[in-house]
């Protein structure tokens, strides 16, 4: 039997090329502007492990369905977002970072003012390519919708307002977690909402995958905290130890190195148990993510 | 009978309190960050012509229809949309502008990192706001696709793209024209769009409605680039004389004042000459939109 990091290496092996392969010819088409195609393509090529639309798609594996060019499209359209958020949190006005995936920023490369509209552009687009899919006019709304909560003012927009103004603030472990939630947690909490979405789950299914996100969602950030800490910066791609310099509220810093080892264990642990009520064997690769906790994170 | 400037004005006089009342109640509940929904409110409630969903409500109501809750909906999402773009034109990264609407810009009261994400959250608000509707899935999803179209890295990012780009180069009178086009007309266009899509215009009506709201997108930019050089800076609430000071394309850049005036003066008749396809009485309250170019631009 595989193991679950080998189940999932297997299903990124067989999904990556095709996703990536989905965004490079979809993007080369998505603006007659030549330096705004080049800074979009740029950011969302750079590579990154594609976790959450990854996701969306091992949803629909498991439930059975074929990954046809519509849930690509739902998929692709969730990288869009999420690329748009790294970029813009990266701008000086904001981290300030100078390095994403191994390579420079976005605004490094291109300057802060077209970083901040290839932003704005990849954003856009992720609604554009939701509504222009084959499927139901109601799937599409629900999706748009779906994704619109999730990525904005009450999710994960509020969430890097809390980021940005807790700067210097001490958040307690409530604050902290809902800092979380909405940051990281929203978007993966909405790339298991759109899988189910694209299957018509149950909604006792639907109920037991939801718990699951979210706790991924809160394990996910705070390995990302953990990893800030003790991670190789070389595999990472990105600089490391900024949380501390820019005084960032994060799992370590209220907890302790030990607290955040010990509050993901549990996290992980919630997520499992969420899994567990469904029929194992079906939900194997969903469960194979946790694996991405063995090793370093994005 | 009224003239076109006593037309517009008894119908803002109308509406804007509605569409203001509606915007400042929906705002006030769209996000638990209090000071991201602070940063938003702050430049949606600053006020302006509300030109784009005022377009919207005009083409609904001439077309007979009531003005809803859903039409609000519609029309105030254009304004989310709107606004975010004044935002992040407004940074220190793109223009660098720190009056708007005779106030402080988001930027300047907020900081540079919370006016980024404001201008986010509006712009994914804007879409939560068209998928929330009641219409039909079908309408909603329309809508959505007609807004990322002309919003997106097809429409007016490319615009301001080209705008940014252009500076201390010199665009031709057709790359002008399309810059113009991207960055003012496809959100123009896309409110008398919306308009259409709201009321099952026929195909007819809806052509020459479009056409009419090209010619009025490129009047309207040609007026604002005129305001910027002839304009009173206390009206018009923002700072003038800075496309020249940084080297923007504009009509009055390429063609000269006298130029500039007389393309506005064509793109007027050919506006005009769109709507006389009409039946004339149904639509005078469209044509009573050139009254702007009587007074000053925003």
């Amino acid at each position: 039997m595989l193991s679950e990091h080998q189940l999932l290496t297997k299903f990124e092996q067989v999904q990556l090329p095709q996703l990536n392969d989905y965004l490079a010819k979809r993007l080369a088409k998505s603006s007659a502007q030549p330096v705004l195609a080049q800074s979009m393509t740029y950011s969302v090529m750079a590579g990154g492990k594609r976790l959450r639309p990854l996701l969306i798609l091992a949803v629909v594996q498991s439930a059975g369905l074929v990954l046809d060019d519509d849930v690509l499209a739902v998929a692709g359209s969730l990288e869009l977002l999420h690329t748009y958020s790294l970029i813009h949190d990266d701008l000086p006005a904001m981290d300030n970072d100078d390095l994403r995936r191994g390579m420079p920023t976005n605004h490094v490369k291109f300057g802060a003012g077209v970083a901040t509209l290839a932003g704005d552009g990849l954003l856009t687009l992720a609604f554009d390519w939701l509504s222009t899919t084959s499927l139901s006019a109601e799937k599409r709304i629900q999706l748009v919708r779906a994704l619109a909560n999730a990525a904005g003012p009450a999710g994960m927009i509020a969430g890097q307002t809390d980021d940005i103004l807790g700067v210097d603030q001490n958040y307690d472990l409530a604050e902290l977690k809902q800092l979380h939630q909405r940051k990281t947690g929203a978007l993966i909490h909405y790339a298991v909402e759109a899988g189910c979405l694209l299957t018509d789950m149950s909604a006792t299914q639907k109920n037991a995958l939801l718990r699951f996100a979210d706790a991924f969602g809160l394990a996910f950030q705070i390995f990302d905290d953990i990893n800030d800490v003790v991670g190789d910066e070389t595999k990472l791609g990105k600089h490391l130890h900024v949380d501390e310099a820019q005084h960032k509220n994060t799992y370590p810093a209220l907890l302790g190195l030990d607290g955040a080892y010990a509050a993901l264990k549990t996290a992980i642990t919630t997520g499992r148990q969420a899994l567990d009520e469904l029929p194992s064997d079906d939900w194997k690769l969903l469960a194979s993510f946790f694996s991405y906790f063995d090793t370093d994170g994005e």
